[in-house]
């Protein structure tokens, strides 16, 4: 099959890559679209030290698998647990400590024709979201992570930090909620983007300390955290979302000054994210910058890591 | 009156200070005892570039002020609160933005004769609480804080990185709440008070990644960050309480991955603090080192500065 390849060095069209062996359990997915995130930019910057054909935002089609899954269309969590440890049983699998992670961590992923993932991680698509809307699922279930692990009142104030992909998913999430949000980004494109849906912006060049109760921080860059400490009020709350390969390097003085209580926060569960999809609350296709065929993946990650660009998504389609 | 003075560089005795003129709301105090903290050393290295009479922690007897407080016994909260703000009216007037902070931040200390502080900061110390218990109020109301922002459960696992003097007050309140503690440390003998106590405890050389459901990172090192993130379970929680003047350098990364939560904490109220000493439920004499004269203060600091030493008391008896 074709497949993107990531040495460690460089990333390659392949050709002829393997297709996966399928075993019991595991299904072989037709990748019909393919997202890339920050992640993956990461990850040719060194992040994990990860090898093999990267790539975890996907929808397909099941190829071979379960009779009841054949032909489906399908999304897929990325976390590929053991089913067996104690977190598991708490419906953690995405922390099992035996866990793969497709296309991070010793698991290929979905820029391919075609990815191998557990039965168990699958989720049929509803008929009513189009492929364009179904592959932000896996992004927009970690933005609905953060509702998951923290109790946001409507009466809290938040700020996003950072115009990217997944700022303008947790903005968009967040103001659903009822909670005045305001997105501090750099980019007047998205910003705007923003603004239409309801949703107030600021300008970083216009940015100055504050007082949010809530503070997201979502700028993929290692000096994202020190605004976001400038920002949250004390005893306030600052989600840290960005994972990067640099150091940080900064006093974390201010988090015990201030008692700010910071949450890390990575994957979601797929049914929110999947029912918001369906009901169409959270606009995702307006974040769409362009569509590259798959053998032009080399070019689709350089546009990708491109200032100001959105989402790239990868298609397999003949 | 005899005070010990930081002016940025140099720690010295002053034998003729100016005696602080108190005004209304203000009370004088003759110190009694004060004790050395690990934020005293951290101001000597620069941290928040305090200069004048350090000292936070003391007991003492009322010379001026309301006539219902004079010659009494007390000890007085750090962070003199302006009372009007929101934060105040909250009761976090220790986090009130034009707060001064007694030796810490534009207030003098108690490293002095005498000290003045708000009277809304002083409380009365109970007869059956000697001056050398008195004196830990401080740094045992900071310990109890954690239990006023975080939900401990018996049934959670609880490490305490650090075997210093606050991390052996948080561990002995992490026990009393019935949950299993351990302390890592480097120091046998000040283990060794622990063990007595029926605390867990293991040394830093057998230190190896471990999964408890609460971390709290004692050491006053900036390298316990690392080891404290790889120690707390996914999920889990990791309280931060060392206040150092260095940077840190580390990947924040584990913490996104594992979802951790990080709450920063500082000083604690002191009533829940004043009642375990009145009930002699925490031990902290054992903690006390040496008490030296205010006029050997040069030497005290010296000794407290000293690796493994405990608490380093500054008495002003003639």
């Amino acid at each position: 099959m074709q497949a993107l390849h990531w040495n460690g060095q460089r990333l390659r069209l392949d050709p002829a890559y393997p297709t996966p062996q399928v075993e019991a359990q595991t299904a072989l997915v037709r990748v019909r679209l393919a997202g890339i995130c920050s992640t993956d930019l990461q990850i040719f910057k060194g992040y994990m030290g990860f090898q093999g054909v990267p790539g975890h935002e996907f929808v397909g089609e099941v190829a071979e698998g379960p009779a009841t899954f054949i032909g489906k269309r399908v999304v897929g969590e990325i976390n590929f647990a053991c089913g067996q440890c104690c977190l598991c049983a708490q419906g953690l699998g995405r922390h099992c400590p035996k866990r793969q992670v497709m296309g991070i961590l010793q698991a290929n992923g979905c820029f391919a024709e075609f990815v191998a993932v557990p039965v168990a991680n699958l989720h049929l698509v509803p008929d009513s979201v189009t492929d364009e809307a179904a592959v932000f699922t896996e992004p927009l279930a970690a933005a609905y992570e953060i509702l998951d692990q923290i109790h946001l009142r409507p009466s809290d104030t938040v700020l996003v930090l950072g115009d990217g992909k997944l700022g303008l998913l947790c903005a968009q999430i967040l103001h659903s909620i009822g909670a005045p949000v305001r997105v501090v980004g750099k980019h007047a494109r998205k910003l705007a983007l923003l603004k239409k849906l309801g949703i107030d912006t600021m300008q970083l060049a216009a940015w100055q300390p504050c007082s949010f109760d809530l503070v997201v921080e979502a700028t993929g860059s290692a000096t994202g955290l020190q605004l976001a400490m400038q920002a949250v009020r004390p005893r306030g709350t600052l989600v840290l979302k960005s994972t990067i390969a640099a150091e940080h390097a900064l006093s974390l003085a201010p988090l015990v000054i201030n008692e700010v209580t910071v949450v890390g926060s990575r994957c979601g569960r797929f049914p929110p994210a999947l029912q918001a999809l369906a009901q169409a609350r959270i606009a995702v296709t307006p974040l769409i910058d362009e569509i590259y065929p798959l053998a032009a993946g080399e070019a689709a990650v350089a546009h990708a890591a491109r200032s100001g660009a959105l989402k790239i998504l990868l298609h397999q389609r003949p």
